[in-house]
């Protein structure tokens, strides 16, 4: 296949974190999740492990218990965050952090939650090598899937707060002790579908020729 | 911009790891290498940290000694690795580690490397919240730039194992302490573009609706 650059370049290039223009109206059938994890497992992995696991949340009460320990994690780092965003001048960033605090007071409504999760937990003080190697091995597939959805009209956006109280995520999902979350994305279709590039420094401030 | 849903899942789902087939051969115009990080750091990040920095490396000399690196680290790795695939039967990561011991012995050759990194190195004992997002801002990107490669027939691959030498690594590069190498990829235009789908077991093996 000739691809159209034009298009998987727009792809690439709209494919935004979505959070206010999440429809929290609109039910997400379960065969688009698939489909979309059906393309995110095409990614490479480290070793050809595919170590990769789903949990798919649309379970109202499951995601409620979800948003609830997001919200206890994210409303101490947002705030915070937010105020140093606003003390530093930086618009963008505080757009991003404004949105972020709409999802934290809507997560539970947001109609389907993906944790995605890797199998083979890092011992303490993992090499660098390793923890690249296992990271390496489930964000391109996360990655993927966001761009599938995209492609079909629904959007997400990757969060790590929850993260902050892995423990009792893991203990309400029922989770192995070897299986690792690395994000939870809220997943719905999308109010409207004109996304835009975002203003980004050119590359060239940020790239180095064989040498830093 | 409506998507061709055909056109977009093509190329998620054939951006494969690409090493006996990149054209060591032809030559890679900076330009193209710039054009794909111009679309990679579209991705999101987190806390909109934009963190990424990229270095590029099509220096001969420079290339041999990464190159070095990478096979004092990989010359053990994958022969064990490829027994252990061997013994198994598993023939599909048996072509993948002869694809790895080829690239072992050929890395100097290809026309670019690219390492990602990303500012902000974790602590020992980094919490996972912190790895996920540390790791969650700059995969996406890496992915992204992959994927813009495939689309513009050029092909590359994710690999780690230069990491076990980390800071060799970073001394030939000259690396500042806080700036974080995640992956060491490869990039050639390739031999053809004919790139397959790869057979995987279907998602719902691994994927769990609310539970485990």
């Amino acid at each position: 296949m000739q691809f159209d650059i034009a298009m998987t370049d727009e792809l690439l290039a709209t494919t935004r974190a979505v959070r206010k223009r999440l429809d929290l109206d609109r039910a997400v059938p379960r065969d688009v999740i698939l489909e979309c994890l059906e393309l995110a497992v095409q990614a490479p992995t480290g070793s050809n492990t595919q170590g990769w696991r789903w949990l798919v949340i649309d379970d109202a009460a499951q995601r409620a218990a979800l948003a609830t320990l997001y919200r206890k994690a994210a409303s101490i780092y947002l705030n915070q965050a937010n105020d140093a965003a606003q003390a530093r001048g930086d618009r963008q960033t505080e757009r991003v952090y404004d949105s972020a605090m709409w999802l934290m007071d809507n997560l539970e409504k947001v109609p389907v939650h993906l944790i995605p999760c890797i199998e083979g937990r890092p011992p303490a003080n993992a090499p660098a090598a390793m923890l690249a190697g296992l990271y390496g091995s489930i964000f391109p597939a996360v990655w993927s899937f966001q761009l599938a959805l995209r492609a079909r009209g629904l959007g997400s956006a990757l969060t790590t707060l929850h993260l902050v109280h892995e423990q009792e995520a893991a203990a309400l999902l029922g989770l192995p002790d070897n299986i690792l979350q690395v994000a939870l994305l809220p997943v719905a279709y999308t109010r409207g579908t004109d996304f835009k590039r975002a203003a980004r420094p050119p590359v060239s401030n940020i790239t180095h020729w064989n040498r830093w």
